[in-house]
């Protein structure tokens, strides 16, 4: 997924500011799921939602207002309520970031915990669809 | 209203990038309403909410991280379904910029304008409270 | 030019809240220099920066996470050390806001106002570039 | 450390989005040095910045907008070139988040790794301060 970095994330420093890193994470998982077929929006209108419960970043480098990057999203795991994305963040020069987040699929109404739906399950695993 | 600006609110330039004038002007509209005696998440939750249609800033100065800042806000008009609050932020060498919001009553329910309920136009007008 | 909106930038009424959309107009500048051939890092590194003295923005309807919306961008005004963009967001159900945002053309050393590079002034008006 | 949640951070499912409790940490992080007796402007000023390389963050509940929040922030490791902080987020039920920063010390003129200074390295331990 490529991302287009705003001016206004860039910091005095002239380097993407750290949080604007879980933006475009949130970007990438939207696009992983719209990739397997599945619309978040349509997700969350069917009641079901995938809420963070931990994030991790690793910065070996940074991103500059003007660069080309790219985001690269895999599943790390995939459980019965909870899944793990991994995220590599590429500049110009090679991997800035890398991160991992891991969700728990959860009721929209407040209801807790939920399995995972299978269309869901099918979105984060692409390539076992028919 | 004091402002706090944020380390990631600064840009490459190390001022204070245009859009968060916004996020200050919101913040203190809510501290404008609450001095004026009416909470802005019990408004929302009573059905009504103050949607913006307008605004307008115009910047003379700038401000930094460090800064210490400070918004002021007045009523400027009051109408029967909507009013105009006036800003202006000033920074340790005094106005950095000036703007003007104006908001229309609505339904939270999506059922379009409304009249301004007693309690909101009394909080806009907390002179004339008894 | 295409808006990617953010999850994040939608609040809790499901619409974007208004600051969003001066990062929107400040990305579709960018984008409009560029169509013009001039890349606004080349602008800054060359000792010039477009410096946002006014905006303002006109609210008719809202976007939503997951709308496909455009940006459209036009030059309003043309003077010696400033200019003026006008620009139309326009959602799936069409325009839902208006703006205008006046530059004007400063040295990036803080030396303030400059006249405008010939780069700029073409950048501006593609139309008019041989 | 008292946090202000302000409205726009706050998502269509109605609770802050992920991204600004960096934005927390951050601001958390300019509060504790300030305590311990240092400007973080300053440290930048005198050619030292405090570089982000490792973030995580652990969510068990969560903010909404008008919550009264609290950051709770402390030294978990201090090295020579580098340090932990921890953070606890606590809203008005409790611990909704806690997280850890690693930091390295670096050149403000991207001249790379330095030993702490002193007055950083006195500003994370106020306890020791004479």
């Amino acid at each position: 997924m490529p991302v287009q970095i705003r001016y206004l994330e860039a910091d005095q420093q002239g380097v993407v500011f750290n949080m604007w890193y879980l933006a475009y994470f949130d970007d990438a998982f939207s696009a992983f799921l719209a990739r397997g077929g599945l619309d978040y929006v349509d997700m969350m209108a069917s009641g079901v939602d995938a809420q963070l419960v931990h994030t991790e970043v690793d910065w070996t480098g940074s991103l500059r207002y003007g660069d080309e990057a790219t985001i690269g999203v895999e599943l790390a795991r995939l459980g019965t309520t909870s899944f793990t994305l991994a995220f590599t963040v590429r500049g110009p020069a090679g991997v800035v970031a890398t991160g991992e987040t891991v969700y728990v699929v959860v009721g929209t109404d407040g209801s807790g915990k939920r399995p995972m739906p299978e269309r869901l399950r099918n979105a984060l695993q692409p390539g076992d669809m028919k």
